[in-house]
């Protein structure tokens, strides 16, 4: 019963639609990741961040990007793993904010075996990220690779 | 004289070039990273990546594109911050691995006053985040806004 539980590539055809959990983003993760990765006034500190252009404490899009992927890799489930071959058309056409409620949306674009590594398939996704209101805070295409099942 | 060292649009024209100091990657920070935001086998364990497509550890390409953010963020220093619009061609052609060494290098591509928003102007990027070899490990076009002198 494990097992049948445990996904890959066979489990994801053209088609397929996940909604992932949800994640509610503080200030203390925007402030935290912004100065490890993205220092810069909209991300550090509520205060300055109000004279800006973006008018308040918002995350870095790169830890949008990088909540989203931990939302989709759970949803995804994918135990051999997926390795990510590139992204395309990443956009961020609204600011993510301390107190919003994250969830992203998956759909299977393509889906076909890898020519060079028989074990593999490669899914093409696209990733949208949705808040509490369901605006759009992030979205793109990506190819991934996956393990076929059993191999 | 401190003044004039505050970068701004005007400090970009097309070709500008640009090469970042350089950051050497751990493997507890290629963990930590996963744990919160990746949290597939090839990027938390040493021992289980090695069985894997990747052959060891590597890190996130979420981590290895909010690293290179760090890097290009200190590079370009401008203090009244840059807001990104958006990413294409995101890749990552070669792993990154505990001990790389990494560096961006960054070009610009085009660069023009905003139409919509008078104080700012709207430049377009190709960062190239390449490895103690010489090697790319990720690579990107981004268009960025940031502010132009004294608005």
């Amino acid at each position: 019963m494990l097992l049948s539980m445990s996904r890959a590539f066979e489990d994801f055809p053209v088609g397929t639609r996940l909604v992932s959990s949800s994640w509610t983003v503080t200030a203390e993760e925007i402030i935290d990741f912004a100065r490890k990765f993205d220092p810069q006034s909209f991300h550090l500190d509520a205060k300055s961040a109000e004279k800006t252009l973006l008018g308040g404490l918002t995350a870095s899009g790169w830890h949008t990007g990088a909540l989203s992927m931990r939302l989709f890799v759970d949803a995804m489930n994918v135990p051999g793993g997926m390795i990510g071959l590139g992204v395309d058309e990443l956009k961020w056409p609204n600011a993510v904010r301390p107190g919003d409620e994250l969830r992203v949306e998956t759909e299977i674009l393509s889906a076909r075996r890898s020519k060079s590594r028989p074990g593999y398939g490669i899914i093409r996704i696209h990733n949208v990220t949705k808040n509490q209101r369901g605006e759009v805070v992030q979205s793109f295409m990506a190819n991934a690779m996956l393990p076929v099942r059993g191999s």
